[in-house]
């Protein structure tokens, strides 16, 4: 509630509350829409995917009577811009990584990904049995948004370089596309950082305004023909282990929802969130060797990059530590996966070592 | 269908057929109320949650107008007797792990695990975006059935033993209990196998009828107790490396279901996969800690085990491939994983092992 409103409904008086205060919630009656935008345009594999996803299943669990009209990144407002209209009601739900918006408040970070943070599988753990929800439910309250995870994009590749990368040195200088805190933390090794929506990436590496970018993975990245400008491609990276995407909706609208519009878009998000990262997982294998067969060179970073991508990410991790909410959610990330990471290694990534030495 | 339902409708002849023909579908009106049957007595962690996640789910979603009445094991039929009451029509949906129906048809198997089989990721993988989905519903042709996969333990442990396991002739006169391919598997290796419902495992356990078991993970397995008749136990196993539970609905109930309760049952099918999956997984770790704090000694199998263990599961693996279906979904089963594998590894496992080089 924005404080007009809010001097609005407490001028009405006490009279009128007092009237209503044993009334049944007033639910809105018959079918509504909702206005969805994202910050995807609509040729954006895997991202726009997991945003129609979910809305087609809001619209078709609730047989219409909830019906989510999709705006595509352009359509009604900017790629970047989803938050505002949300909070201002100007649209009633966005679908987004959360991480474009640590300018409003730097907690959001944790709810796509940070440096050196939860894989896809870690983060799921937390955010539905280690009090990430409730995290997320918290910080929603500030803005007046009510947020679910609702997509995933698997752990992020390196990305894309003009020329390869041999040692921490050869990011000075260098333009360079990562949103968040993995952005923040390449600033620190001396890139010039640029925060471009997707849809944009392509026409600003093409025409020498970035000398490279991180994406997605395999499968979106040469979708989106990266490989047409440079043949330089890095897998595994730092900055996004495991990109969770959200569906927030204005927190007005969404109290305004009876519980069972409530719990389909609660349950439908989650599906999302499970449908789109097995999406990018199914087929990231298969797009990587296509990209290897048309002459990409693939290559991992050494160690000594490693090494400075961690100094770098602590660092910047450190500076929002005054932020005691963000603080709140660091302590609270840090502890689930230290538990959850350490199960993870002694069954699925033990089975998985045997697998591969027994069964080649 | 049935056939003596088949002849019976037949039976009524071209003309009423040819009199509906252009009517809306025939869905039932008013409200419903599905009685769901499942593997799980209610004091099993996890399964049974999963289990009531889903029912919860869709009675929520369709505001009661789908109300799922769930049955624990023995509250209507027996834990394994799930699937001939869902086929017969005397319950109309179960939950269950689909490999205790191997007898049924061995295709089964792999809608829960397979020996040196999938992760749950390359599960969800394979389900949502190669086919497993298609071939699920394959086989619920034969049976009357509609499944959706709703639920996962993830990697399951070695499990409880008396004695400790230093080569594979410790398996021989074992009586050690393991449902599935995994079990025929541990057959090979001289184990006198037998397939207890999870319920009955701690009495039998504690009585001598077993001298061993596998359950499913530290969380589930510490609720069940088995730490008080053991302290043997071992972490990864080859049997199940993410064990998938299935929601089953009897075919002429779901297709006399409207398209909008058909969507929330698929939509929270797979939500219940992803909250249980997590559930498993963000319990285990602090699970094992407790369990190795009260005195259990936590051990790995040796690697002449492992190789036991691949050289029985291909024997065993390699005895249903007469079954065309069977193999249809091994071939299948078997591209999608080496598919989807190889970018885990580059990826996801390579980001583990460097934040764990880097960051300590």
């Amino acid at each position: 509630m924005d404080r007009r409103k809010f001097l609005k409904s407490t001028a009405i008086g006490g009279a009128a509350a007092a009237s209503t205060a044993l009334a049944a919630p007033a639910y809105a009656q018959g079918n509504r829409t909702l206005t969805l935008v994202t910050s995807w345009g609509r040729g954006l594999a895997g991202v726009h995917d997991a945003a129609e996803r979910v809305a087609n299943s809001i619209t078709e669990m609730s047989d219409g009577s909830l019906t989510i009209d999709l705006k595509a990144a352009g359509e009604l407002v900017g790629a970047f811009e989803v938050f505002d209209a949300v909070t201002a009601g100007q649209a009633d739900m966005y679908h987004a990584a959360d991480y474009y918006f640590i300018g409003q408040h730097p907690g959001y970070a944790f709810f796509t990904a940070v440096p050196f943070g939860m894989t896809a599988q870690e983060l799921v753990n937390w955010y539905y049995h280690d009090g990430g929800h409730d995290l997320h439910s918290e910080l929603g309250q500030i803005f007046g948004l009510k947020s679910f995870i609702a997509g995933n994009t698997g752990a992020q590749a390196g990305g894309w370089f003009r020329k390869e990368i041999n040692g921490p040195e050869d990011f000075n200088g260098l333009k360079f596309r990562m949103p968040g805190l993995g952005g923040k933390a390449l600033g620190k090794l001396g890139a010039s950082v640029q925060n471009v929506p997707g849809a944009e990436v392509y026409q600003l590496l093409a025409s020498g305004g970035l000398d490279g970018t991180e994406w997605i993975g395999p499968w979106a990245d040469e979708k989106a023909g990266f490989q047409e400008i440079t043949k330089t491609y890095y897998t595994a990276g730092f900055h996004e282990p495991g990109a969770a995407l959200s569906l927030a909706t204005n927190l007005e609208v969404f109290e305004s929802l009876s519980p069972q519009h409530q719990r389909i878009i609660e349950i439908a998000s989650g599906e999302s969130h499970q449908w789109s990262l097995s999406q990018f997982l199914a087929n990231n294998g298969a797009a990587l060797q296509r990209l290897q067969a048309s002459g990409v060179k693939i290559l991992t970073f050494p160690d000594s990059v490693w090494d400075a991508f961690g100094a770098a990410s602590s660092e910047v991790l450190a500076e929002d530590m005054s932020d005691e909410l963000f603080k709140k959610i660091y302590d609270s990330v840090i502890a689930s996966m230290r538990s959850s990471s350490g199960w993870l290694k002694q069954s699925s990534t033990a089975y998985v070592a045997q697998r591969d030495r027994v069964m080649g």
